[in-house]
């Protein structure tokens, strides 16, 4: 019997897109009729946080990772619902602020909670949001060409040393900015590393990616930076002819092309993110 | 510091209501523009079913139970969202099963698993389903009137002895066709126990119900039908002038009155029932 830790993340989700036969689960959000945007993340202690991680940053977290997946599609987000499974010796107070985190960022960006539910369990508290949102033209995964340059949003790495994962604005006002001006052709957030997110959009979009390792922002070593989780930065692609409408600050960290697989510097790319069943944080 | 244990599942709720400053927040769907419906659900192991339960069975409840919430506004299910928090040593076969599951109800009723999001746990394993719907005049809480019938779908109480949980068609035709024919002018699914649902009744719509206990329709003892939870029926209230119009099947278990409190046979109802964070099943 395969295990999901032998299968991998990457594998669970062909699977599961196989027998769903459907192809656009996988996307940071469902895309619904009428541009109706959804997506569920849930943050789990122990993974996503720890104990002591002080309860108003766990909910700052959890909505805006879910944020996130709307910024991932140029969408604004709209309504939240919440599921919390909770120890039973969690104090009121915990869940008070719990709650102000995730609505203080949601209300942010004009997003709020209208429902959910509770449970109780003995082990691990989670949090488990599923956002809405609206996206006229949602940006898809699927849209990279040949030819297009390759951009990230911001510097990448070290977010769980930092304590940015815990902190981050989700990238949705630059989201929008993006799509109106330069259209990208293809956007994701980089939640599992560089390495991995490169490695979705290639498959996504059925293109091959050169990155050049001195472009891309990082906070510390390169390694890092292609292989550490929770950067939440947003990875997309425009047409070289609509990079001149981008700020300066936007330099290029590669092209699409072609021939399948990821190059960095030339070479194969052979390094992996995270993955959550084949090796733990 | 108040705990989850000293405050209960009821208390827990009201907090976030006033958090939240949203009186919406406890009915079984959140209400959104256009007659969107949107509610959460979660089903984790040893509580909402056992270690040794086939996948396939813990799919169909987990879909079921959300079905059910939707049922209970008279409203039509749509998409689904699904979140996995699974241990690395379970099976890519138990995974396809637990789909299985989920998309054989779903299907009965029209409704498409559309994304979702995968992550690991060491204990006990959830999934968490966000399922979206519509219904042109939802069926709240809220409405129940003096004078007014009290009615439930179907016979109360067991269901975990008799496997119905696990195995229960949510009751989704049967409320469209009383919203079309009867109007009822409050709804909801008996999901806790008949005790904690008519509180929850009262509560919303801010009346009395004089409940008689020889009505209740059961399948064991009266005291399992008002405590033990997850029987998906619905309970509903009706205008008495349009009770003529219900199938013979239905008969009234009790009224709806001014005097605000639950009474049972004329006395009033102290039996509560499932509580997440007051005790375990």
């Amino acid at each position: 019997m395969t295990t999901l830790r032998q299968l991998g993340e990457f594998g669970l989700i062909r699977q599961i897109q196989r027998q769903l036969r459907s192809r656009h689960i996988g996307d940071d959000c469902a895309v619904l009729p009428d541009g109706l945007l959804i997506t569920c993340d849930p943050v789990i202690e122990n993974i996503h946080y720890l104990p002591h991680t002080p309860p108003r940053q766990i909910g700052h977290k959890a909505m805006a990772r879910n944020l996130s997946d709307i910024a991932a599609m140029a969408g604004q987000p709209t309504y939240a619902v919440v599921s919390l499974a909770l120890r039973p010796t969690t104090t009121a107070r915990w869940v008070h602020e719990l709650y102000a985190g995730m609505t203080h960022i949601a209300g942010q960006f004009g997003c709020r909670i209208v429902g959910g539910d509770t449970a109780h369990v003995r082990h691990e508290q989670t949090i488990t949001i599923t956002l809405l949102g609206q996206a006229k033209r949602p940006i898809l995964r699927t849209g990279a060409k040949p030819g297009h340059l390759i951009y990230v949003t911001g510097k990448l790495g070290g977010s769980f040393q930092s304590g940015k994962h815990l902190t981050f604005t989700p990238k949705i006002r630059q989201a929008q900015w993006l799509a109106k001006h330069c259209r990208p052709s293809a956007m994701l957030d980089i939640s599992d590393g560089l390495a991995n997110d490169l490695q979705r959009l290639a498959e996504a979009s059925q293109v091959g990616l050169e990155i050049e390792s001195h472009k891309i922002p990082k906070i510390g070593t390169l390694h890092a930076a292609l292989t550490d989780g929770e950067d939440f930065e947003l990875l997309f692609t425009i047409p070289a002819k609509l990079a001149a409408k981008l700020p300066r600050t936007y330099r290029p960290i590669g092209q699409v092309v072609r021939t399948p697989g990821i190059r960095l510097d030339g070479q194969p790319l052979h390094l992996h993110g995270y993955d959550h069943f084949q090796k733990r944080r």
